[in-house]
Parts: C-alpha cells; structure tokens; sequence
C-alpha cells in the first residue's frame, strides 16, 4: 500500500507532560499525539516534531509530521485527532507533504518565546505558563545585551552539560526583548538550539535585568565558552516554542516572525 | 480588644472551585482564603467580597475586607497569606481599611471582562480560562448591540431565574466589544450586575456576532423583560471580574478602566 505523509501543527501547554519525546512509562506529548493519531489510522502511528521540547515547556506551534498507509481526508485528522487528545494539546492545522518534507531535518529556522511575569507576586493565571521575577527587570538593558549573541557562534557557555549536539554553533537571527505591561518577553529565531540554550539566555539575561550583572557581561560570557561561567538556568514555565520555519516550496504556513529571516537563511547542517 | 479591618485585592483562576462562596464540602474561593487568612492570624477569619463569583469564574482584581483583632504587619498578611494559599489564588495587595470600609456595600461599581478564543480550534493553553466560539465573530456588530443596553435598566431578561435581588434594575457604565487577534474581549461596567448577568448578555452578543441575530435583537430582548427570550447563558470560563470602584476617600488602587465612570456614579441601593 502507498504510505503519505501528513504534516501537523500543533499547540500544547507542557505543565503537566515529562516534555516531548516518548519515554518509558512518562506521560510525553508524543505519546499522547501518537495514541491519538493511532486511533483515527488504524494503525499504530508514530510522530517526528521539528524541535524537542523539555518538561514542562509549551508549544504555539509545534511542527510534526507521520507517515500512514489510511486513506483519510485532512479533516478527519484534525477533528477525529482532535476528540482523542487531552485537552492542553491541540492540532491546529494538518495538510499532506510536499516531496520530501521531514519535520525536523527540512526546517531552516526556530522562534523560541519566554514570557517572564515581571510583579511582586506570582500570577494566579498563568501558575505554569510564565516565568515569575520579582525584582524589576530592565528589558531594554537586556535586549542591548542580547544584540551580543547575534550572528554565528560558538554557543558553549549556554549549552547544558548533556546535550548531544555535534557542534557547539548555531545562526541566531534575532532576539527581541521587550515590555507589555507586566510582562518582559524575549523572542528568539536561530537556526536551531542547543539544549537548554533559550533558557540559559534567559537567566542569563534576566541577571542583566535585575542590574546583577552588566550589559558587558553577555559578550564576555559568550566568548568564555564555559557554561560554568553563565549562572541559572531559568525555569521551563515561561518557555514556548513559537514556530518552525521551511523553504517556500513546502508550502507551510508561516508565522509573520520568520519575514525578518535573511533571504539566504539555511539550515543547520 | 480592639479589631482592625485589613482589605485585599485577590487574583484568581476559578477553575478548580466550587465559586466564591463558602459551601459545604465544596472547595471554594472563600474558603482557601479564609483558611489561609485564620493561620497568619491565629484566630478563625470570616471574609467578605465585592462580589461573589460563580464556579468556573475568575477574578483579575477581587476586593475584600476581614476583621482582626491579630496585630500584623501588612506584609505579613500579604506573604503569610499567599504562603498559605493554593497558587491559583494570589492576594496582590493589603491595605488597612479607611473608615467604615466595606468591601461590598461601599462599591460603587464593578468591571467584568468576559474573553472569547474565536478560532477554529479550542485553545490548548486557556482551556479553563476562554469561551471558545468556532464561527466568525463580527465584534463590531457586538459593540454597537451592547450599547443599547447602557443606563438604567430592568435587565429581567438578562437574570438568572434563582436571582436574589429584590430589584431587577442595574445601571450600566459602559460595554466595549473589540478583538485582540482571534480573541473577542467585552469590558462592562455597572453598579452592580443581576446573577448571570454579564453570561447572559454575553450570550446574547455572541448570537449577534455569529449573525444568528441582527443588531436590534438586543433593545428588543431588553424592551421584553423576560428571561425566556434571550438565549443561552454564555460558559464561566471566559469571565474575570475585573476590578471593584471605590469613592475617592476609601484610598483603594483604582484600575484606570473607572476613570470613564460619571463624576456622580453612586452605589446600587
């Protein structure tokens, strides 16, 4: 029988889940999405995302795709997917891929967003969906210091002690961090990351934040290639990955963040 | 022994409660937060609201008033109090009381939001904390019905059948209907609102916004007077109360939404 190969985007808030991938008696979001998917097939399915997140991380739009020998219209994944899955996941679009469209080795791009609630006491709404600082964070201090680690670098000293990357380097694009009320956000885009890199970013930027640590101080971290040298890592609360970017000709849907993308932006090899 | 009044302001996510009020062998609101208050004073707390929410309701800002005869900084309420507090309930400030405070019947006004996630798929990350509505909302065609219903009026067709009020009669500050992204927000403010008032008018937009009902149904619904003719209640999860209004010489934080109230805004009688 033809295999197709089906591509998904989904959304899920990573509270309560042992992160992305499948683990031995773990409640993970592939394993939530594959038993859900397995259900509408017929047939046991298995799903490869775009980027793996840790515990307790969200997603705004997750890119996954499935190969499946069923024969279903694209609606019947979304809603028949959609009645099997918890309801902190959600498949927000689905549609068939284009030639050799691979989730993970076909994205050129990844937009990472942290969300810190910046008041003198935790948010009761979002208990598990933001990062809660007390001290008054200075976003523009810690945008200036994130302009440091724009460009191709050598990323060693935000890199956790297990990742199994080959290459300590990655592309990054763009950070924005800025102010909306209470809230300091940082937007990233890089190439790809490595583990634990956002977060290390963000602790590190929020100790420039608080005024703990000079604007300098990201620039000399950076060269340092020490992780030992980069303080905290911030909590997994406030993390989200945004969104995935792929060559036009995949026909992907793409979030208006990926225009400020340079024309040439290739993918991590 | 002489008794001080301390007021809070409390946020809180109302999913996981049985309402504001104290009921038997339900969790509530009330009671986390009387619980909560009794430890740091070290004699039983008795609180009351502004307004008591139902189950499923959130608050941004609830205000409400204690007596004690414990002698305590106000920081020690503050910090004891939410120590002791499940982390969706957050008191967010503490103040002593001016006067002869009280948290209900000195208000001169309430503000309720009532948030809509208008997309096609439900959110994984507000289950509990939007009304999802599938079809096309026209928020513009929401705002201009809302507005027939500013002023005094008898809002019987917008009351819940077990309504205690004796009056049927509500003065309504202002309603504003407008969209953030795929979200339909309506802020409306009013002396005081009849049970499942702001769910029933809600309900009713919403009919307008899809286009099930034109734009004049609601002088209509209103000129009725009768519960029977106005349609669903819209779901709790999308509704926060919002903020409480106090006179001037009560020195409470005013949330900028009031500085629209009528110079002579009065208390409902």
């Amino acid at each position: 029988m033809n295999s197709t190969r089906i591509v998904l985007g989904v959304e899920y808030d990573g509270s309560r889940f042992f992160g992305w991938q499948w683990q031995t008696r773990q409640r993970s979001v592939q394993l939530v999405l594959e038993q859900a998917l397995s259900k509408v097939a017929n047939h046991p399915v298995a799903v490869i995302c775009a980027g793996r997140t840790d515990t307790g991380v969200h997603a705004l739009e997750q890119v996954v795709h499935f190969d499946t020998t069923a024969q279903r219209e694209m609606d019947a994944w979304l809603l028949g997917g959609n009645c099997n899955l918890p309801d902190e996941v959600r498949i927000l679009w689905v549609k068939p891929a284009i030639a050799d469209f691979h989730a993970r080795y076909s994205a050129v791009a990844r937009f990472y967003r942290y969300v810190i609630s910046n008041r003198s006491v935790k948010s009761a709404l979002s208990v598990k969906q933001m990062t809660w600082c007390y001290p008054h964070l200075d976003a523009d201090n810690m945008h200036k210091a994130a302009q440091y680690l724009l460009g191709n670098h050598d990323f060693s000293s935000f890199r956790a002690q297990g990742c199994q990357s080959k290459s300590p380097c990655r592309m990054v694009y763009f950070i924005d961090v800025y102010r909306e009320d209470d809230r300091v956000i940082m937007d990233i885009c890089a190439n790809a990351f490595l583990h634990h890199m956002v977060r290390n970013i963000a602790g590190a930027l929020m100790a420039v934040g608080t005024g703990k640590q000079p604007v300098a101080w990201l620039p000399s971290l950076l060269a340092e290639k020490n992780r030992k040298v980069a303080g905290v890592t911030a909590p997994p609360d406030g993390l989200y990955l945004g969104g995935v970017f792929y060559p036009e000709h995949y026909g992907m849907s793409k979030n208006i963040i990926f225009t400020r993308l340079p024309s040439d932006a290739r993918r991590f090899d």
